[in-house]
């Protein structure tokens, strides 16, 4: 458990992150752009890094948790980042949900100064990053993932390795895929009930039982009968996470027809000022695109 | 028990239902297009209709169980049909899938000669048939449901009173728009991690547990990294029930943009050949669209 832990960005997800971490015992040096969440952690016993670099410098293994893939390339590569403080041996795990294939240039240009970096985005959201009950989809080498499991396991409940460098983000992308379209469907699976006069709410009732059935349904399906969007998780996150699937397909040559027009509607509810609302709010996107036709 | 039950359609679900009402003691008329089911059933123990009329004329119940909605309107409206035969106070329950809204005008024409009829289409496919496991979604009066109920428990375990005529056409329709838009999620998503070189077996594994867990990633999901695509509910089925969505939504001017989409796959893989093959074949679907492509 001696191994010296850096973090860096420390927003709604990364702080309660930290935070279980310097509960497990792990000696922690934090930095974000902004001052006051740092100087909370330093508060509960963290140190203070000036800048990507000097984290670098006094930690073993290093964790970032980023808004996007452009944040996480400057923390790593750029001018005072991760890369000019790292001592060679030492882990990078990048917690963000960023896009594979810059993941994959990320890993190997560390790996050219004897970096090690797993990508590890997580699902589970702010609830999970506080309870330590975080899903974490791990990308990278085996072995390396052994030497910072203790670490992750102050973070989730479930680490899965799903294979080398940018397969975590590539499961964490298939993940909102499903999710969002998932979203969308029961959206207009109970948005025609209620335009047909039936009961919304025994229509989710009878499909959760059959091959209808899912955590969508069930969680989601609920917010929609109750026009209940606070988040959760927001419109304007997803449809940045959207754009990470399409990338990711659109460099592999996947057809994504269905989730083509869900990230379509992710932008018109962004659009329509429903970015801060939770993704269930989908629904409500239909539902003013069914005022306006009429 | 004693109510006398007329029973048309023997196709691939009626013949296992009108077996599970013979073993559950009900009197049985048969009616089918083809001689061969109904010889079957008599020589089980029912008894022979000569036409839809001649069934109704000596059942208290009639149960339909067709292909489409032009066939459960000329079987209940159509010369020598039900409507023909029928007794005033005695009921139709019409099991097919089909529109919601040319139901709910037999309901009418049939309730003007005190016939009444309720809506009760299943799901559970061929299996949930043969094991009176089905899951039935009804419409119609609640008394008339109590009335009937003995019937039903026949056939199925799950009997969900949704609402008002038509409302177990609507119910199944939201299912069937669930089911096929889940299962393009998960092929899409399946695919984007093979194609990204990432093992859909372990997306699929780490997926389950969260929000992104149905029962369709579940069974189906499987079936795509099997290659196993034995039917199971036939494409050419789930495009016929994509019509009924189709025509419902446009019947009440639902904006279903995802669907609509899913719908196209469905009709693709049908043109393709696959139509006889399971609906979780989406994924071969977008395989031939992945390869054509490249």
């Amino acid at each position: 458990m001696g191994e010296r832990v850096g973090f860096i960005g420390l927003g709604i997800m990364g702080r309660p992150m930290a935070r279980n971490l310097l509960a497990a015992g792990f000696p922690l040096t934090v930095h974000s752009r902004g001052a006051g969440p740092v100087d909370e952690l330093v508060a509960e016993g963290a140190t203070r890094g000036e800048d990507p670099a000097g984290v670098a410098a006094s930690s073993d293994v290093v964790i970032t948790m980023l808004p996007d893939t452009s944040d996480v390339e400057a923390v790593l590569l750029g001018p005072g980042g991760v890369l000019e403080g790292a001592q060679p041996g030492s882990i990078v795990i990048d917690m963000s949900s960023i896009d594979p294939a810059p993941t994959r240039a990320m890993h190997a240009a560390l790996a050219a100064r004897d970096v090690a970096m797993l990508d590890a985005p997580v699902s589970g959201g702010e609830k999970g990053a506080i309870d330590g009950a975080l899903s974490i989809m791990v990308g990278g080498d085996e072995a390396v993932l052994a030497r910072v499991r203790p670490i992750l396991e102050a973070l989730g409940t479930t680490i899965v390795h799903v294979g080398p460098s940018g397969s975590g983000q590539v499961c964490k992308a298939c993940n909102q895929l499903v999710v969002a379209a998932t979203i969308e469907a029961v959206a207009e699976a109970l948005l025609l009930a209620e335009r047909s006069g039936v009961d919304g709410a025994r229509v989710r009732e009878a499909l959760l039982g059959g091959f209808a059935g899912s955590k969508i349904l069930e969680v989601h399906g609920q917010r929609m009968l109750d026009d209940g969007f606070d988040p959760g998780f927001r419109i304007r996150l997803h449809r940045k996470d959207a754009r990470i699937v399409e990338e990711a397909a659109a460099a592999t040559r996947t057809p994504i027809p269905s989730f083509s027009i869900v990230a379509e509607q992710l932008q018109k509810a962004v659009d329509a000022g429903d970015g801060d609302r939770d993704h269930a709010a989908l629904f409500a996107e239909l539902v003013r695109e069914a005022r306006s036709a009429t």
